[in-house]
């Protein structure tokens, strides 16, 4: 059963929660970072589509739910300390609420101003 | 005065740190995830070298400081939230403290194990 899914090796803070790195396969391009709680983490693995943990609904999310925007997991990659999680990922649409591709679309200059 | 770059458009957490995803800017390949507080986001906007805040010697941290395999950053992007970074960089040599090119070197399987 998936929600067996003995995720024991990660390295959950004391929230619960990991960091996820959201990464578009095909262009390479990083699109957001979310956070992920063993639940999210089974859903993930259990379903092929990107789930994370919303910190302000304290729920599972799965992204695009509403949106339609879902990402479909290609890869779930785990960093050295395992308290991280990289989704490598195939976007139906936009990875940002403001409808840009990712949410990462602005500059932070030397002079500390977000352009 | 470096130390006067105003940062107050970024949402810190409760902690005072934002999440920092740091990608190699040839490549694509995402190298690490960490953390920054704000002597760290000017301390790389000032030096144009990749600093984190270590939360275990809870202290600034110029990767590469030992190793030698200092970040040349390229780039600080911000998300649309503004709680959290992608720095995009030119490593010096491998970003992962095991000899990795990358610290997500690892796959967590459907199973939940990492191979």
């Amino acid at each position: 059963m998936a929600d067996e899914i003995d995720l024991a090796t990660l390295a959950f803070d004391d929230r619960g929660l990991v960091p996820v790195a959201v990464q578009d396969a095909g262009d390479g391009r990083v699109l957001m970072v979310a956070w992920a709680d063993a639940e999210a983490v089974r859903a993930t693995l259990r379903t092929g589509y990107a789930h994370f943990h919303s910190r302000s609904r304290n729920s599972l999310w799965k992204k695009g739910e509403t949106s339609g925007h879902v990402m479909a997991v290609t890869e779930v990659l785990v960093d050295c300390d395992a308290d991280t999680l990289l989704y490598k990922v195939r976007p139906a649409g936009p990875a940002c609420h403001t409808g840009q591709d990712t949410c990462f679309f602005r500059v932070l200059g030397t002079d500390g101003r977000i352009s």
